[in-house]
């Protein structure tokens, strides 16, 4: 289609649509990296516009410029794509959400036609730009573009099965469905936390591993937020972090359409985001024109490219559904198909004429060429990276380690081991020689607590703090938000493969970032959660700090793994199953409290998640079985070792982890309960709930199935029957 | 003690040390009620301090006044007293946080000695002013100040007692525990969001019931928040609201000392508090010297009082600990006893020789004018009351069971009934049926959505919304703010019993919330959890929405109900016991989808939790039990008329709530489910994580053990096998 189609099509639009051309759109040039410029002067006749360090980004963006000048009328065009390949699709699974695509398109164009660096052919290449849409709701924003610019995840026919089973298309970005989304978003706020963890990951590699004229690791990461976003806590921790670091890489816009699900957003949200912003420590940018700006988008993302000391809001001021003539600037356009009639009147206010899902020849067309762009892209990144893996090969073999996802051959043996003679300890303290051992050998292992380092027992002494002028260390202070803690690690795992991100808190503050976790779990992101104080057995900060329900609210939770270890073997046998479970988080629950180290424990039998630590029976006919996990194993034994003594043929097991348990064969599980042994008693601090499962309608689950005590731990495990008394007398009862 | 003896041992303190007078505290007199000028000036020579409307505060206010202008340094000592208190109370239990005690005491003093209006013989007196630490770690500074007001909770014994099995005063404030603790806090950032709530309550109920002359209710609210909170997304939630509410009576304390567990709050916390709080609306003040700056401290609270449109924040630089020669202005001292040789330091630094637990006679007794004034500010309230009374008999009535928490006569007949002739419906319209009649009959129902209104089915009808200039309406919008909205419930439901919250999301959203609803339930706060789209039958909006642990998860939790209804009368039956529950929130999981009305549900069988909806059977002895619940119940009703056609003997039980059905009797129980039938199926569109207590060993428990998917609802059903057809192929499999 000619540029004179186009202006006939914008001329048919009402005076308010009218899209401004982008003629004033005036281009600087401050490149700093000028061994980048001869290769951009071969490549184009006009000059590059501003980027901050790498030649991919000069190229895209430049190469863009071009084609705007000559054709500014297909830009009009290509943002009508978008929102109309977003009405159709809406349309067709008559569920969705239109409104956001149709009022983004125009930033949605710019950042993926002009602005981002992207092999469509290799969506995971390393040093691709990150985007993320945390207003997830939008996504057919997201799948338009990934459709137009040639990525194999999204063609035609997954337009059409928008929202339908099995469809590379969800209702909502996952990242583990479509290759191209990054982060799995929908939850609102959890977009904007993930990118800020994508942005720590390039500070954080790029420190570590460029070195003069191989900026290996140079991206930025773009988000869209919307109100919903602004709105929910978790972005407000998130944003505080990432101003505290000074992610200057990370561009945020904020999709400020003033309307919400319940209507105008004043009649919630009235907060000046700006100064907000200001506060934390943002540059913010307003962009008073979302709808037809275009110079002006381009303008705020060249501004926020030139700051560099702190991340951007640029603020968009849109309307949400865009072009609908009855629906648009209204809640109606936010949450569902315009419906035909409406997808009609928009069609005709809009000058579009075409069946539904179709692109237009030039449009397709001019967005081809990020298929040829895209590749060139990669190559000379390719080739960059070969010549700095022959200068640097100790950093280069590192990260390409990280890059990949190896796990460095015998990084097992960095586990500590433990013998019943070594004094015993507490679980979290065990934790932390796991984690400094590990961090020898793992180049990708980076993480801490939210402000409670000093308790959970994060910190890896050979490194420093993760901070704005010492990006390369790798401890991480989150401060008090756990939320934002666990939506950026979520991000840090999926920024590449390698990185294995973990963070830590009391137990019962997994209560502050479930939804993050959740996440994690469902879009297989491998993060530890490292939780301490992991029941009654922290004592006298009481109820409010003493978790009950929170292991089985984890065991109930699908793909993730809830670990509870006993002692020094089981604790580094978790650390090892949390890390080989790649596409899974894991839950560890470690005492506050010293704990003995057991006779019969090993790093090994972890991953069997249930096994035998002891047993005096023959023929697997125990008279009884004592199931504990973690601080309750040592009572498990206590007991067993009196039921023997009083001629008891008792087994003893280790109960570390059910989800593994589950996963064992029939034969295996047998061997540990067999069906035929119905006398069972189970003790853990922590609710019964669920116990049923293993020690059957004829056992007997000790636990506690009320709030918590302030009190010393002691007198509290007595005061609740948590005790050696009470299993011996539980088993004499079932058996 | 006289005042020279103050000056001797003010003398005796380091230079940093030193505590300015309080002569050059200039009062000055704005007040707007003139009405109360003629009691003031009998009671008092020296002009009132203004005071935004109510007599109580200016007699409070006044008198203190009165007494610091003639003994200065007893405000020091009164400080000491309260330092020393926490001091020696840690000490004693080698356990809890001296520092914020040690820092916050001046402020401490400040408030209850000279502005709050409270009465400690009636610690629930209904016009109080409600003071929240929501840095509830430094429950110390309140428990001291409780004592010295002369709170019948917290003798000299229970400061002794601190953090000890079965005391008043345990490691972090507890409102079930303890009168004079308004919430429950600890867990950071949910204290400054119940204080929204709190004020929430006295402006709506100010504007509903105040008259000319009769300012029935008329209190402030004021909260100590600390670094903690500050980063807490929850906080940010709930302070974004309190300003675009206008809550101008809530007056918040930053405890900025810059110290928080993991060190300085330079490695995670460098935002600008005051820009960000001016930015949500909030009127911002700065006391630099919150140490010994009293007069500040006095002026800024002046100053906050006279903001007349919006809430204050008042920054208080402080130093943890001090007065600790070695800890003060370190994190050593934020969580743990200053050992004794600290503590014997801390007593020679700021001169204060006596014994542990000591409180100076003319400490004592300037304290003990507390309980004359208390008992006499609500003698005057009673009295304003009775006239009120008389001249507003129905608003007075009304306004009496809100604050006694009575229930009307006959409430339960709002009630809305079924037959299964009535179209069937999604339980989330049957809910918003049983809000809307259930409004007219409770003047204490108040609640909202978080930006889901109109998903979530709460809006109530005759009702406008609650805003900064209407808030005597009932309709909250929340925006979207799960974690706050659960936080600031909690407050409403704290502030007077009558009041019954309710607030609204998607059930998978309760993740947001969690820590909040863990809250509710422990300290035992009648909220009910509005939470629907409460399965894959959600359909379309995928696994990111679509719950599936969070059934479980809320079973496993204590002192919660968690109710799924079937239909019509299940829901209205959840409604009646949520209300009828005044000690426990309940947790209402409902349907998206259309569901029909069954044949035998009935209201008050909810009770039960479990029940018999349909049975063949003779003599208890089904051949097989079917047992349902929500949206699932329907298919165990249907695959019960499968198989009686069949010739089976078939019981269907509906399963609407565990907790109650695990309060029945035994009896009951075995009517229900006799423990001789093992052929049992469950069906429940969620983890099948605890069933098995239900469908024992041998019976068969149909749920989803992974996440969800984006489709249509009912493909998503027929694909995850949650169908008629595999009830009965399960049930032909266990009988």
């Amino acid at each position: 289609m000619a540029a004179a189609a186009a202006a006939a099509t914008s001329s048919s639009l009402t005076q308010s649509f009218l899209i401004s051309k982008t003629n004033n759109f005036s281009i600087k040039t401050h490149t700093s990296n000028h061994h980048h410029l001869t290769f951009i002067s071969t490549a184009l006749s006009s000059p590059p516009i501003r980027t901050r360090s790498s030649r991919a980004y000069t190229i895209k963006a430049a190469s863009a410029k071009t084609v705007t000048e000559n054709q500014p009328s297909l830009v009009e065009k290509s943002v009508n794509t978008i929102r109309f390949l977003a009405v159709d699709a809406v349309e067709k699974a008559n569920s969705g959400h239109p409104g956001l695509p149709m009022g983004c398109a125009p930033l949605g164009h710019i950042l993926f036609d002009e602005v981002m660096n992207y092999n469509p052919k290799n969506p995971y290449w390393f040093n691709r730009d990150r985007f993320v849409l945390s207003a997830g709701h939008g996504c057919m924003l997201h799948y338009a573009l990934l459709h137009l610019a040639g990525y194999e995840s999204v063609k035609e026919e997954d337009l059409k099965n928008f929202r339908q089973w099995g469809s590379k298309t969800p209702g909502h970005p996952e990242n583990f469905v479509t290759p191209g989304i990054e982060v799995t978003t929908g939850p609102l706020g959890q977009g904007i936390a993930n990118a800020v963890g994508l942005a720590l990951v390039e500070k954080h590699l790029a420190s570590r591993y460029n070195k003069p004229g191989h900026e290996i690791v140079d991206h930025y990461t773009y988000v869209i937020l919307g109100d919903g976003c602004q709105m929910e806590g978790v972005s407000n921790e998130a944003c505080s972090l990432a101003a505290h670091w000074g992610l200057e890489k990370l561009i945020a816009f904020y999709d400020d359409n003033k309307i919400s699900i319940d209507g105008d957003t004043n009649i919630a949200f009235t907060e000046n985001v700006d100064k907000r912003f200001e506060g934390l420590g943002w540059h913010v940018i307003w962009v008073k024109n979302g709808n037809s700006g275009y110079d002006e988008i381009r303008e705020a993302i060249e501004e926020a490219k030139s700051v560099n000391d702190r991340p951007s809001l640029i603020r968009v001021s849109t309307t949400i559904g865009f072009g609908s003539p009855n629906k648009a600037n209204s809640y109606s356009a936010h949450g569902s198909a315009l419906g035909a009639k409406e997808v009609e009147a928009t069609r005709k206010n809009l000058g579009w004429a075409h069946e539904p899902f179709h692109v237009p020849a030039d449009v397709k067309k001019h967005w081809n060429r990020h298929i040829l762009e895209g590749a060139s892209v990669e190559t000379e990144w390719n080739k960059n990276f070969t010549e700095y893996e022959k200068k640097y090969k100790k950093d280069a073999t590192e990260l390409k380690a990280i890059m990949n996802g190896e796990l460095p051959a015998g990084w097992e043996k960095a586990l500590p081991t433990y013998t019943p003679e070594i004094p015993g300890d507490a679980t979290r303290n065990l934790s932390q020689q796991c984690l400094n051992n590990l961090a020898k050998v793992l180049p990708g292992l980076i993480g801490g607590s939210a402000d409670l380092a000093s308790s959970n027992m994060t910190l890896l002494k050979m490194y420093g703090d993760f901070q704005k002028n010492t990006p390369a260390e790798r401890n991480v202070r989150f401060g008090v938000r756990e939320h934002g803690m666990g939506a950026i690690c979520n991000g840090i795992a999926h920024h590449t493969e390698g990185l294995i991100p973990y963070c830590a808190t009391f137990f019962v503050f997994t209560d502050y970032m479930r939804a993050a976790i959740r996440l994690a779990a469902l879009s297989e992101s491998r993060v530890i959660f490292v939780m301490t104080h992991d029941s009654i057995g922290l004592g006298e900060d009481g109820p409010t700090h003493q978790p009950v329900e929170h292991i089985a609210s984890f065991r109930a939770m699908p793909n993730i793994l809830m670990l509870r270890p006993a002692d020094g073997n089981e604790t580094a046998g978790a650390y090892r199953i949390a890390i080989l479970n790649t596409k899974r988080p894991s839950v560890l629950a470690l005492s506050r409290q010293k704990l003995p180290n057991l006779q019969g424990t090993s790093i090994e039998q972890v991953e069997k998640g249930g096994y035998i630590l002891s047993d005096n029976s023959s023929n697997n006919k125990p008279d009884v079985i004592l199931i504990g996990t973690g601080s309750e194993l040592e009572l498990a034994v206590k007991a067993g070792d009196h039921l023997r003594k009083e001629g008891k043929a008792v087994r003893v097991v280790s109960f570390v982890s059910w989800e593994l348990f589950d996963e064992q064969s029939d034969e295996y599980k047998q061997s540990v309960l067999p069906s035929s042994v119905s006398a069972r008693v189970s003790i853990e601090a922590g609710s019964t709930f669920g116990w049923e499962k293993i020690v059957g309608t004829k056992g007997k689950a000790i636990g506690i199935d009320r709030f918590g005590a302030s009190a010393p731990a002691g007198r509290i495990y007595k005061e609740y029957g948590i005790t050696v008394e009470a299993v011996i007398e539980a088993a004499n009862k079932v058996c």
